[in-house]
């Protein structure tokens, strides 16, 4: 496995209208796109910062991962994605080197990305991603 | 304020000899440096991807922020250094525009940037640092 760049930073966020704000305001970056991925039960609100996006991801049920992660730790950085390529062999790869799987098959996430993640009691605490993009 | 790009991701870690060892095997990154940052009270471990750090912390005591970090929380992503020119004036600007500074003034931080963070209460939950490299 040899990822390219971090391809986005997940950040849960109770308000996507509030987080908008302060990323555009405070932080000067421009939001440009919102996209709801009914699948993760969140709406998302995506800004690019050089090879790098950050999203933010409002739950839009409790029972969802970033609802019961805001419910447990409050607002905050949910995971960091990974760019990679022939996400299907890589997964092979890292799972033989030890992570845990939580998407045995890539599946597909916001933007359109092919998208895997692993479970952060095998990555040192942190809720990983690895992505493809085969829109490129 | 016009962050470049994400300098760095900093990631609290109990063991800095583990943190390495999952990052490079598994992740198949490679840790350029190790340094002591004994004013954090950290030994820091870096990794290059694209235009980004992936920054390990191991607390060298149970006292400073990152140790705190780790008993509150366990491990996981502690912190996101968005890159920027003119770092003086970016802090009284997001602090005009509510941002609540941990730092007032630029101080002297890991590979000699100089860095300032803001309070996670005032960022939607996300320790924020802010870096410029006077090195360049």
């Amino acid at each position: 496995m040899k990822p390219t760049h971090i391809e986005h930073i997940g950040i849960a966020v109770k308000s996507l209208e509030e987080g908008i704000k302060y990323y555009e305001s405070v932080l000067g970056l421009k939001c440009y796109a919102i996209e709801e991925v009914r699948e993760q039960k969140v709406k998302t609100a995506f800004f690019k910062i050089g090879q790098t996006k950050i999203e933010l991801l409002e739950p839009t049920a409790s029972d969802g991962s970033v609802g019961k992660f805001i419910a447990a730790k409050g607002e905050g950085i949910h995971h960091i994605a990974f760019s990679v390529e022939q996400l299907e062999e890589v997964l092979k790869e890292v799972e033989q080197k030890g992570a845990r799987l939580i998407d045995k098959i890539p599946r597909k996430g916001a933007e359109g990305l092919h998208i895997a993640f692993l479970h952060p009691k095998s990555t040192m605490g942190v809720l990983t991603e690895l992505c493809e993009n085969k829109n490129d």
